[in-house]
């Protein structure tokens, strides 16, 4: 079962770190050059540095903990999903997707530069995620670098997240029912987390019986996090949540609460809650932390 | 110096071959699956299978040559860097960047389809690249398969590939000079022009001697294959090229005719021609193909 409330600071300070420890990294790698296309690197760091849950490193440094992977390590995997994190936030912000002028309380960036600086952005922000992975300061083991590679273009492209991403904007004309959300929610986001947790398994070359738990627990996580949004998405303000609200039922997509109701969704992540946690109990108290990370999951205001 | 023609066959048998292959390639890794999302399948579909010169794996495949590596190997290299110049023109063609309604005399991606789903049809084919490359299937050595990583995701990226595309939107507000342009085609085109080559000298473990004299050649194959654009723009018939021409003038853009003069660019990609047969001399015979590309990327009237 969950930790004890004393110890969710010990949560609060390491995303804290994660953040900071992002933002420098983003920094390092994306330097200004003195070079016409300086405009594209504004735009990369405008969707990059300054912001964000830094949720997904935080899962990779999690994850790899229970199996002794370094931090080094650990925040470069980190840092590729979250390169992949915000190059679909841009894409999906477009004009020609949702059409959003808020991101993380600041102009899209499409807004704050232009569409064709957005999609370039986006599109460089993908490259560079394989780059940072493929690189031998990620892992010196040429075989792990490979494995994180294969399985992280996989959860990104066509059978990942822009597959999901395609269920989305189709969603309206499909009318999806319990199903078609959870598969549109497995591979819209589930496909990112899912990796997170795994990236922190591969680098520490794990046994398949701890990579099938964490798997098990990485579904559940994702699930509660889609039904939070959704509920967020129902229920809460637009100042809050720093971006657009209310907009699934204006374009008439199906999600957790219009098909569950709001009383209905919020009892089934409190079960996927209780699910994630006994997936994570092979790993004994070290993996507290992600048990906590599936509470505040669902418990987040944003 | 060049081979006679009477070799020339060859090259357009060969060429034909690898056409064939990469479509057989492309239909076997993108199945139409049976869910929501099989309309992403269609549109990267649309986009890759039945067209193009197929130059970049043909240039992976006579690279390789030089250094023994097996077809297959070079092919599946050729796949992925072919995907990524698919990816490309997908979101060039978008109407927030040129605006094209023809690729290959067929309808774009998003004249066929629509923005969104050609939006995520290129970045799919970007995540698609680097799977290909990764897996073992492409080479046994994994050091080997990091590295094809790196260096494709730095030519594909904001340094490379996307970085010249900014500078190619920007053109006309930048009035670049020979230079400026140069740098332009470097990077937009000429960065995966030279992956192409570099690739087949990665897969076989070639010295650093030869990795250098065959960066000079693909240094100036790309500028041939420019300027012999610059041409085709300039005087072609829009029919030939089966896409809109003559839209760099009219875009204000310069172009190394508009610099140099129609003889003028013509006359240096005869020195260019020239320059890059004379770095292929240390391979010796098994060069001469290589010579022809550069040659046919001059010549050639699409």
């Amino acid at each position: 079962m969950l930790e004890p409330r004393e110890t969710m600071p010990d949560l609060a300070r390491l995303r804290a770190d994660v953040c900071a420890r992002m933002d420098k990294m983003f920094e390092a790698l994306l330097p200004l050059p003195d070079a016409p296309h300086a405009r594209l690197y504004l735009a990369i760091r405008h969707a990059t540095i300054g912001g964000g849950k830094r949720l997904r490193p935080l899962l990779v440094l999690l994850s790899g903990r229970l199996f002794g992977v370094s931090e080094d390590a650990a925040l470069r995997a980190g840092l590729a999903v979250e390169a992949i994190h915000a190059h679909s936030l841009i894409h999906d912000d477009l004009p020609c997707m949702d059409d959003d002028d808020l991101r993380r309380g600041r102009p899209t960036v499409h807004r704050a530069f232009d569409e064709a600086t957005a999609v370039l952005a986006g599109d460089s922000l993908l490259a560079l995620a394989f780059e940072v992975l493929a690189d031998p300061e990620t892992h010196p083991d040429a075989a792990i670098r490979s494995e994180l590679v294969v399985s992280l273009s996989r959860a990104a492209g066509a059978a990942g997240m822009a597959g999901g991403q395609m269920i989305d904007i189709s969603a309206p004309a499909l009318t999806l029912d319990l199903a078609g959300v959870t598969q549109l929610q497995r591979l819209k986001t589930g496909a990112l987390l899912a990796w997170s947790i795994e990236a922190g398994a591969i680098l520490g070359r794990a046994s398949d019986s701890s990579r099938r738990a964490l798997a098990l627990y990485a579904n559940c996580l994702g699930l509660i996090f889609q039904i939070a949004d959704d509920l967020l998405d129902h229920e809460g303000e637009e100042a809050r949540a720093g971006k657009r609200i209310g907009k699934d039922a204006a374009a008439g997509k199906q999600t957790f609460v219009s098909l569950l109701g709001a009383e209905g969704a919020r009892q089934r992540a409190r079960e996927l809650l209780a699910e994630a946690v006994s997936h994570l109990a092979p790993f004994g108290a070290e993996a507290a932390l992600l048990g906590e990370v599936a509470e505040f999951a669902l418990t987040r205001d944003h």
